[in-house]
């Protein structure tokens, strides 16, 4: 049996959020219990009108909650009592495998690398996440703005990251195929720092495919896509605008005249099966990566059915392992290393 | 009478795309005359055979072509009779207003720095777009690419440069809004380089908003987005990628079953005027900026119809005098700076 503990008091909205999301969690997932962590009171309350399964939900009590705009440091120091912390310390006590809120994610990665720690050769976390591409295809981006300025270490670092957890949730013979993001295919291309990273990458033992472009983070040709936490956070919010961006404008388009008006008619089947594919709750879960636990990070301002999806993605990273594998990896690659000249493998 | 030189034989395709372009412009514009460079005698059967008005066009006849897969080093070094030379040597010699290449563009921005040479107190020139954003707005980004490794003085020479583009372009009431892109709106975020950007920016005379996030490229919101080369170009390729993305995602979805293609028939003139609204075609046309003189760079890959719209970019340059203007402004927000603290204003 899986445990999965929740920040319930986190996010933009809360337990209007949260309860309803782990309610209709639990009832497609049987194998899995929460610990919902808040207040008391409130969370029983919330539990009950959200008709949740109330057997495999434990309700940890916790006095304070991280505000949304509150200083990491500042949450870090005066917050000990916090729902978020107190959900990531139920991973660290080992009474769940994974950790979810939709708190504040600088405070929610302070607090994670404070209480968790890194795992043993990787400096700093990163955030990552999968996008969909081409043919259904699943394509994992990191770092998505946890490190602004990074080394091409820390970069090598991100790759190994993210592709022992493609391996973890991916059973497919080829190992992930990782790509670097720069501005070109040639080698020489990009900042100093990204020149070194592809040396380092292309000397180790990853299924490194070379610099890919960010036009091709959705061709399905790549399954890691490695980049600094500033390029990174650059091209997912670029992915969003433009989604939003272009959805207005079809929407205007459909609404021009009575012609476009009734043509929209009998294109809604289409168009309602496009926004559900793109639709961007089915794709809320950041994962942290190189901590010595799962925590999944769940947008601010999503609604229950984004925050179930969630919980869908710890379930699926504690099912697989996805931790274990992604140390053992780390420890195998760095052994490899230090045994041979010093520099990754 | 406004003149344009143009690499009638750069691109991938060369004459068969430049040549028809060339017929359109001048038939839509009745004050300008292109000089067309390139090989005389197919440039002449290219120009007859598509129609083009012969008596306001001179053919400058070029030896040597630029492939596009060059190295700008060893095009510099041993094409000196290329058609995108000759081209830019029209602009050099006052015998134009404008060039325009389809041409490779790292041999284009060499060959463009080399012949024309930065202006005073700029250090290297950048590439810029207007990009469709909310409202029927467009937005100029810039650097997309010239430069990947920038320093914060780069970063404010940009946004000077940015600005009074659009100035020079747009005759609105209030000076253009410049944006940082950043990976959040507060002064601390971002990497070293651009928080430093950040403080010669808002203790310039420019009309600085602050930071912009990436998704707010589209709002309307912002005139002029400054970013060194390597993010702008990732942020222009993902809006590339994502929109190619979603539109074969909608095309898969009208065409799942048969009622989704009968909704599609109905919905074919709002989606004809999606696609036409954002077609990039329209964009086409990339501006080399801070260059004593007007070049605009135009895909490499379009056809005739996209061809002709980087040659209206030309004019509209050509037209508004954007040069003189730009060439100006620098000057006088340096002036004030050395009369003052040193810093640039």
């Amino acid at each position: 049996m899986i445990t999965l503990a929740v920040d319930a008091m986190g996010g933009d909205v809360g337990l209007d959020v949260t309860a309803p999301a782990a309610a209709a969690f639990l009832n497609r997932q049987p194998d899995v219990r929460l610990l919902m962590v808040g207040h008391q009171e409130q969370v029983q309350a919330a539990l009950a009108s959200a008709g949740a399964p109330l057997d495999r939900i434990e309700i940890v009590h916790a006095t304070e909650v991280v505000a949304m705009d509150e200083a990491p440091q500042h949450a870090l120091k005066n917050k000990k009592d916090s729902s978020m912390r107190i959900a990531i310390e139920q991973v660290k006590g080992g009474k769940a495998q994974a950790a979810v809120s939709a708190g504040n994610t600088g405070a929610l990665m302070a607090t994670a690398r404070f209480v968790l720690k890194t795992l043993p050769h990787i400096e700093r976390p990163a955030i990552a996440k999968f996008l969909p591409a081409q043919g259904g295809h699943l394509t994992l981006m990191l770092d998505l703005g946890a490190n602004v300025d990074c080394s091409a270490e820390q970069l090598w670092q991100f790759a190994v990251l993210g592709s022992e957890l493609f391996n973890a949730l991916h059973s497919q013979k080829q190992p992930a195929r990782v790509g670097l993001l720069n501005i070109g295919s040639e080698d020489i291309k990009g900042t100093e720092v990204v020149k070194q990273a592809f040396g380092l990458l292309k000397s180790s033992s990853l299924n490194f495919i070379g610099n890919v472009e960010s036009n091709e983070i959705f061709s399905g040709g790549v399954d890691v896509v490695v980049a600094d936490g500033f390029v990174g956070n650059i091209a997912l919010k670029t992915m969003e605008g433009t989604v939003k961006f272009i959805g207005g404008a079809i929407k205007e388009e459909l609404n021009r005249n009575w012609l476009t008006k009734l043509g929209a008619l009998g294109a809604l089947p289409a168009l309602g099966g496009f926004k559900k594919r793109l639709d961007p709750r089915r794709f809320n879960g950041a994962i942290f990566l190189g901590l010595r636990g799962v925590v999944i990070k769940s947008h601010g301002g999503t609604d229950a059915v984004g925050f179930a999806y969630a919980l869908d993605e710890a379930y699926h990273e504690a099912q697989s392992n996805s931790l274990e594998r992604i140390a053992a990896g780390v420890a195998q690659r760095f052994a490899t290393a230090e045994a041979s000249d010093g520099q990754p493998q």
